[in-house]
């Protein structure tokens, strides 16, 4: 074996490594979940406005398997199927505000953060069968938020965990 | 010429009066607008809560030029773009009351009505280069509904006449 393919392969070997490690940061705890690609333009499952504390408008989009279990009102969700759930602060649209002489329209602000339901009900058969994800600027949240999503969601267990309706 | 086709020739030719009387009949006044299909899957470009009296959730979707514009922040909008702006009711999600404690959530009812804003520079020059339709339960809204839409939108006319701006 030549020296120079020795050293290609040892550059290609702790090129994985990195890249394993990467992955694995960038992965949500306890589920093991990354970011799908594409999934801001997924479909519309449904939209939302979370008031309170969180006070964010939100988008709940699907990937084609999600969305069309969600649209035919389809119960459990299939597998392979994946819920995006994106959220924006609340603001007031300024140029809306002059159209109705009054402030009433509430518009999509700075992204908050953005969660996943991913089901695989082999993989993840202790949560129903879903696993969760929440990424905060591109960066996985913490263990203790995962430790809560499956115990918020179970409310929603006669709706296989998802609290949104298809909006027609 | 024998009377069985004479027969079926009328009868096509009456068809297609049936038909075209209903397309006028589905078209928007004054724009001429007919409900694009396949809208309601379009990719998101925002998500807003309209309050005060139309009190309403909603999702502007994009065509595939008119999202790519409005990502890009493209101004103006090519020849092309169709954005349409679908809207639900404002509705209370009782799971998620349960699990916040309050009230907090509120979510998308059924439809109230679908709007859209078609671009053609050329068809449409007199009213900023769109066409308006809005359609109630798949009908087009009145014409005086439709005479109002390009004085409003002239409020956003620095962002060629669309309020909502691409949500990140």
């Amino acid at each position: 074996m030549r020296p120079t393919f020795l050293v290609l392969a040892a550059a290609s070997l702790s090129a994985t490594i990195v890249a394993s490690s990467r992955a694995e940061e960038d992965a949500a705890p306890i589920f093991g979940i990354t970011i799908p690609p594409g999934y801001r333009e997924w479909k519309v499952i449904s939209v939302a406005h979370e008031a309170g504390k969180l006070n964010d408008l939100r988008a709940i989009l699907g990937n084609d398997i999600a969305y069309k279990a969600a649209r035919e009102g389809q119960l459990p969700y299939p597998d392979g199927s994946i819920v995006a759930r994106v959220a924006w602060g609340y603001e007031p649209l300024p140029e809306s505000a002059e159209a109705f002489g009054q402030a009433q329209s509430f518009v999509a602000g700075k992204p908050t953060n953005v969660q996943f339901m991913v089901k695989d009900s082999a993989k993840y058969a202790s949560t129903g069968g879903w696993g969760f994800a929440q990424f905060d600027n591109g960066k996985p949240a913490s263990e203790a938020v995962h430790n809560a999503c499956f115990a918020c969601h179970a409310i929603a267990k006669g709706r296989d965990l998802v609290f949104n309706r298809y909006a027609p």
